[in-house]
C-alpha cells in the first residue's frame, strides 16, 4: 500500500497557501480543507478577487500609494491641503495615518528606508521624485513620518539634509509615550525621546 | 477631503481573505498587500490552484475522503488490508493516521459526530452507508477512531450498538497518556482512562 495523501490539486493549493505571510503548514492545510468543505467558503470568489486585484491595482506614479486605472484616490482629491506633504516609508503606512484623521495633505511613499546592510541606498528609494515634487511646491511643509528605528532615523536625517537647500519647511512626527502607555512600561530610549521632545 | 482607503479591488480581496479560518483583519490586509507588492508573490498561481482544487476535488462516495475524477487513492489501493475498516469523524482525520503508519486498512469518514445540541443526529452522518459496507465484509474489524470528547464517545457508543448484531469485530483506539507526556501534565480524566486501559 501507499500512504495516502491529499489529491494533487489539494496538495498544490496547500503549497500556494503556505507561501503567504503568517500562514504555516498547519494553517495552510486548515484553510485549504475549509475552502473545499465549508458551506460558507467561496473559492471561486477568492480566485476572482485575486485576479481583479492583481490586474487592476498598480502604484500611483506620483505618491506611490495603491491606485487603479481610474486614478489615485489621494492625489486626485482636490480637498486636500497642497501645502503639506507627508513622507512615509511604505504605501501601507498611509492608511494608519488616514484612519487617525491627523493629516489632510498629500503623501509620498519612499518604497522603503535606507539600509546599507540590505544594499538599499538613496537610489533604490523614491527620493529623486520627492526632491522634484518639493521643487514644484515652494514653501511646502515636508513632514517626515518615518519609523523610530535606526534605519528610519538614518533615512529622515538623509532627507533633511537633501531638502535643506530647498524652499520648504521640514518637520518630523514626534516620538514619545504611546497613548495609553504608562511610564513603567516604556523603555529607556522612548523615555529619553519623550523627555527631549517635551514642550 | 475623503479619508483614503485601498482601491476597491484590494478592499474586496481583503474581505475575501478575512473570511478564511485563522486569518484576522490585520492578517488579511498583510496577505493582500504582500500578494500585490512582493516579488515572491504569485496571485495568478494561487487563483488557479483555488479553481483547480474546487473543480477537480470531490468526496469519495465510498469512504468520504478527498478524491478526484481519477478515483480515491485509498479505496483504489489494492495493497490495503480489506479486513480492517477504520471509522473516523472527518476526512481530515485520515491523514494523521496515514502519516503515523499505524494503520493499513480502509477508512470510513462519518462527516461529523453525534451532537444533539447542534441538531446532528445519526441521519446527518454517513452511518447507514457504514452499516451497508460492514454487511458486505463479513468478519471485518471495525476500528472506532473517534475523538476522546463527549460527542466522540457518544458516537462510538451509538456505532458499537448499531454494529453489535452484525458479523464484525468492534474495537476502539486506546485513550491514555500522549507520547512524551509525563504524569504531572496529564489531567484527571486522561489518567483515569490510562489506568482503566492498562494491559
Amino acid at each position: 500500500m501507499a500512504r495516502a495523501d491529499y489529491p494533487q490539486p489539494v496538495v498544490e493549493l496547500i503549497t500556494e497557501l503556505k507561501r503567504l505571510p503568517g500562514i504555516g503548514p498547519r494553517g495552510a492545510e486548515r484553510v485549504a480543507v475549509w475552502l473545499l468543505q465549508s458551506a460558507k467558503a467561496n473559492p471561486e470568489e477568492l480566485s476572482e478577487s485575486l485576479l481583479a486585484a492583481k490586474n487592476q491595482v498598480r502604484s500611483c506614479g506620483l505618491c506611490g500609494f495603491f491606485a487603479t486605472d481610474e486614478g489615485c484616490s489621494i492625489c486626485d482629491d482636490s480637498g486636500r491641503d497642497p501645502q503639506t506633504l507627508c513622507v512615509v516609508e511604505q504605501a501601507t503606512d498611509v492608511l494608519p495615518l488616514e484612519r487617525s484623521g491627523a493629516f489632510s495633505g498629500f503623501y509620498h511613499c519612499l518604497g522603503g528606508k535606507l539600509s546599507p546592510l540590505d544594499h538599499i541606498g538613496p537610489e533604490e528609494l523614491r527620493i529623486a521624485p520627492l526632491l522634484q515634487r518639493v521643487e514644484k511646491l515652494p514653501g511646502v511643509e515636508v513632514i517626515l513620518a518615518l519609523g523610530a528605528d535606526v534605519e528610519g532615523e538614518a533615512t529622515a536625517n538623509y532627507l533633511a539634509e537633501a531638502l535643506a537647500a530647498r524652499d520648504c519647511k521640514i518637520t518630523r512626527i514626534a516620538q514619545g509615550l504611546p497613548a495609553g502607555g504608562g511610564l513603567d512600561h516604556a523603555d529607556d530610549l522612548t523615555l529619553l525621546r519623550a523627555m527631549q521632545g517635551r514642550r
